[in-house]
């Protein structure tokens, strides 16, 4: 067995967003997205999990410091996304729809320059308490 | 002591908005809400949580049935505000500022007229896990 | 104001019941209880909050010992109720439907006589995390 | 890395159960299940995590619709198990004790045949919110 | 009916104690806190929700601004207890025993002075989720 | 597939602890360990999942008992760690800084010889409700 330690770190944000394809027609989006295509917008509070796996430094028993995670995912996350319209306010969303799976892709491809190459990466985010995605699997 | 009972039914709705007063400058408006003034909106998922008091009725056991009153609460509440901007898609709305206050208040209104007058009501709003309001007190 | 505290205790436990009116028939039954009327019995994870309202002891900082609220609670309710069939194990609702309303009643009723007469009592059942009762108002 | 992205979604039901192997004494299946071989039975919310891994659509974003897969549990699951005796009402626990670990099981089989082969699907499934279960590992 | 509105804000800290009450002998301390008496200390998360009512503004919708209130609670709450130990490290609890209801009075207390005298002021503290109390009733 | 089913048991304790490297100065400590290297300790509620993966028995249906699994970490972590001061109370921690990475490693080590060989064990510990970690990976 490896002395690999998995670490997590529970923040959170709020935003609007809206569901559809620009390429296809105001109907086919309402038959795909349903009430997410609100044109007028809708939202979420979005719970965000960042998992990290690395060994811990043997000089201080972490694997890293969560505090040190929890202010890295303010900045790059956070000032972002929080309170924000994803898909008008954001450069990330311009071009690829908000859905929860691409969300958690976006946070995962921000977060992952910043943790040490041999430490590994996962993102859950929760759009409700009842609907939540995983990257990667 | 009396033989009065509360009943709660827990529900939630998605939605957006933009706490602002049309009367002040962006200025005075930034200064009082921050970033919930966003023009493009942001956004929550709203848990509500009903509360109606009343004896039992001797044949059923029941305050009332809560499936009723779920469904009451799907068809006063969610069909109204859920995947909606609380702003620009309600009519409840479009003169009062969308706080989590006013909101609680909105929906006391719309289901106090459905409820049994010797019956008291009371609505729980949760606008994050963090932040809530309970009307009336 | 008064220096009186509310002190909570958490407890579970999980039973089977069938919610039905004896005096009425399977139709009459099925129109109120709907599926709660199954005859073969559904059930649930009853999560129980219990309440003490009185004046901290100034030796002990103490309104009572949680400790010994958790055991009364053991003692009284769980022994009583926990991997139990309400209607048919159980002595208590024998005669009386056991909706969430007349457990509470019942958990009160248990709990009432163990509790210094110039303590306040309330207790609060959850059938579900979406229909949960208190009693007394 | 690859795009694979796991989705979940949450839904709930209710049901009564008793645990016991038909093949052994009364005083074995005491020894062996303790309450949970109560004869009048017992019952539980069950809490059901479903998640699927896939490639999201690059048109929608979705790895699939989650209120698709809301309504297949619904149908697959709900329908047949929610406020049901486990051990008298189902055909699925006629023959098979209906622990935590066999109704997960049970599920998946019920599931699997209605999601696309390429993707992979799991079941966690809550007795309690302190005992849980899933499968596959 | 009023047009009172109450609004919650939860916030949290972690902290070291010991319950004990130096006028008694270490026989009498643990007969009556157990192992809450450990004079090497434990400790909780503690996770505090900070309840106050008064009328919305007309102007704004808010009772009081919740990103005000999380700031007070910040600066005299979590300043002082966060990472403490509440027998050692404090002023408020050296000569009073830090149970739940103490340190409920003494949040109370601290907050208080800075709300607006026509508003109604309550605090309820988890020690643990299974254990929480409310001051004042 | 293989017939492995993830059984799960949640638990809980309360302790004490301080962080820090004892080869190092006090400032090191502080700039590395801030606030959890108060000297004086501080203190959290742990919460404890314990998941073993195994076939389940086709006599009982059960991978294992998960009563009995909750007995073994009431004896083997409970007993150790419930209302303790990690550092001063615990053999485990006198020489290994008390970080969650650590206790999670320790309690691993302290269940894994009374789970069968051919099960696997993993244990999550919740230091708070936002910081959490899992081992092994």
């Amino acid at each position: 067995m490896s002395q690999k330690v998995a670490v997590y770190r529970h923040e959170h944000f709020n935003a609007a967003h809206r569901l559809y394809n620009p390429a296809w027609s105001m109907e086919q989006n309402d038959a795909v997205f349903g009430k997410c295509n609100n044109p007028s917008f809708h939202g979420h509070n979005y719970e965000l999990v960042v998992k990290v796996i690395g060994v811990p430094d043997p000089e201080t028993g972490y694997v890293l410091d969560l505090k040190w995670l929890s202010d890295l995912i303010k900045r790059e996350v956070h000032t972002r996304f929080d309170h924000k319209n994803l898909n008008l306010d954001t450069s990330e969303f311009q071009q690829l729809n908000p859905t929860a799976e691409n969300i958690a892709i976006v946070i995962y491809n921000l977060l992952r320059p910043h943790i040490d190459a041999d430490k590994d990466l996962q993102v859950r985010l929760y759009e409700t308490p009842r609907n939540f995605v995983e990257y990667p699997v």
